[in-house]
C-alpha cells in the first residue's frame, strides 16, 4: 500500500464545489473519475478543504491509498491528459502511509478578490468581486485586527454545516490593494462553513460606511450568525495553500482533531 | 442626427465573434440587441475589427448613428446594466458625425499570448494558447524583424474572406516574456483574415527550431497560404487598442479606403 499526495489547481466557476455529490460535477467526483480510468479502481480522495460552489484554488492538497504500482510521473502525466482544462495537477508525490490532508493541515491560506470601480472587470469576472461603490481601507484596516488572533467565530459559521466548536485561530487578516483590486489574505488553523466570506462581507460593511470598526468586537461578542455581515459571493475566493508538517514529522503524528471541517 | 462611439471589453469565448449572423450569438449582435432595448430602435453598429470566434478585445471601437436625445452618462449605464457579463463598455462618447470605426482607423493593436510550461494554466486557458514544449527565442526574434514592414501578406491570409490587395504594414513585431508567457504585440495598419494568428503560426514553428529564421522570407515571397505555418488558435488574441486622429481632424477626413477588411 502507498498513499499518493496530490497539489490541485482549480477553477471552481463550472463545479459544485469540491466534495463528490450524487448528481452533481465537482472536483473531488472528476478527479476520482479520472483515477478509476487510470488505477482501475476508484480511490477514496481526501482533500484539505471542502471548498463550496464557483471558490477556486491554486492550492489545494488531495491524497489517496492504493496498490497500482504507477510511477508517480507517469501517474501525473496521465491524470493532465484526462482532466479538463479546468483541473489541474501542479505536483504529484509519495506521502506518508498515514498522511491525511485535511486534520493534518497546520494552516490553510486563503485570498478573497474585490474589483473596485464603476466598469465590470470582464476579464476577472470568475475570480472576484465586482464592488461599483467606494471603500475606506483605513476603517477596514482597523476591523481586520480586531479579527485576527484566537476568537470564537460562531457569528461567521454560514448555515447548512454547523460546528458545536467555533473557536479558531486566524493568523493573518491582512489587506492589500493590487491595481483596481483589493485581495484580503486570510491564514488560520481551520475554518467554519462561509466563515472566510462572511469575514469579508463583514468586512465590506465597515468599508462602506454602514458600520464602524469596532462594530466587529461586537459581532464576535454576539455569536450569532444575524449579527455579522452578508455573506460575500464565492467566486471572489481562492484556497491559495495549506501548510503541513514536514514529511518526516508528518509520518509520526497522530491526527489533530476528530472535526472534520467544511469550507467554503 | 449624432454618431455615438463606445469603446469595447469582451471575453470573445462565448461569442461566434465580433459580426452578427442569424442565428448565433455575436458580439455585435448583443449589443445591438440592448442598444434596441434602449433607443426603441436597431441602430446600425459598425465595429472597427470584425474579431473572429473566440478572440477577445481590450480596446474594440464601435459606433452608430441615432436621433434619440438619451444622455451619454444615461446611454453608459443602461447598456452596463443590460449587457452580459463578459462585454463591458469602458467609454461612450459622441463623434463627429461622419466617423467610420473601421475605415477611419489609423492603426491596430493586437496582442497574442502563449503560455509556455508542462502544467495546464487552468486559470489563464481562456485567453492563452498552452504551448507544452520550449521555444527558442532569439531565432523569433530575427524572423520578427524580416516580418516588419509593407509587404504582401498574402501567405498570411487564412481561408474563407480573401482579399485581391493583400499589401499591409506592420508597424510593431515584438516578443516579450512575461513570467511563463510570451507576448506577441503587433501593430499594423489593416490585417487580412486570420493575419496575426498565421504569423504567430510562422513564428512557433521557427521557435520550436522546425524551420531557421530567415524561411519566413521564403513564405513571404511564395504569396501562397500554403507556404506559412499553421494558423494559432484563436483564444491567445486580443485585440488591444484601434488608434484614430483626433476627432477634430476625423471630421475632415475622407474614408481612408473602400475595402473593409475582416481580421481574426
Amino acid at each position: 500500500m502507498r498513499c499518493i499526495r496530490l497539489t490541485l489547481q482549480y477553477d471552481g466557476t463550472n463545479y459544485h464545489g469540491w466534495q463528490e455529490q450524487p448528481g452533481q460535477v465537482t472536483v473531488q467526483g472528476t478527479l476520482v473519475a479520472c483515477l478509476a480510468t487510470i488505477l482501475g479502481e476508484r480511490p477514496r480522495l481526501e482533500g484539505a478543504a471542502r471548498t463550496d460552489s464557483g471558490v477556486h484554488a491554486l492550492g489545494q492538497v488531495a491524497a489517496f491509498k492504493t496498490e497500482h504500482p504507477i510511477e508517480i510521473r507517469r501517474l501525473h502525466a496521465a491524470l493532465s491528459s484526462r482532466l479538463p482544462p479546468d483541473i489541474a495537477v501542479t505536483e504529484a508525490g509519495e506521502a506518508p502511509l498515514g498522511f491525511r490532508p485535511m486534520i493534518h493541515a497546520l494552516g490553510k491560506h486563503y485570498r478573497y478578490r474585490i474589483y473596485r470601480g464603476p466598469c465590470k472587470p470582464v476579464f476577472e469576472a470568475r475570480w472576484v468581486w465586482h464592488w461599483y461603490r467606494d471603500l475606506a481601507l483605513e476603517p477596514m484596516r482597523q476591523a481586520t485586527r480586531l479579527l485576527a488572533g484566537r476568537h470564537d467565530f460562531a457569528s461567521f459559521q454560514g448555515r447548512g454545516s454547523e460546528r458545536e466548536e467555533t473557536v479558531r485561530e486566524i493568523f493573518r487578516l491582512d489587506l492589500s490593494e493590487a491595481g483596481p483590486e483589493l485581495h484580503f489574505e486570510v491564514e488560520g488553523d481551520r475554518f467554519l462553513y462561509h466563515m472566510v466570506r462572511s469575514l469579508v462581507g463583514t468586512l465590506v460593511e465597515v468599508g462602506r460606511g454602514h458600520r464602524p470598526p469596532e462594530w466587529v468586537a461586537e459581532v464576535l461578542a454576539a455569536r450569532d450568525r444575524c449579527a455579522a455581515g452578508p455573506t460575500a459571493p464565492p467566486q471572489g475566493l481562492c484556497l491559495v495553500a495549506v501548510r503541513y508538517p514536514p514529511d518526516g514529522q508528518l509520518a509520526a503524528l497522530p491526527p489533530r482533531g476528530v472535526d472534520e471541517e467544511g469550507v467554503g
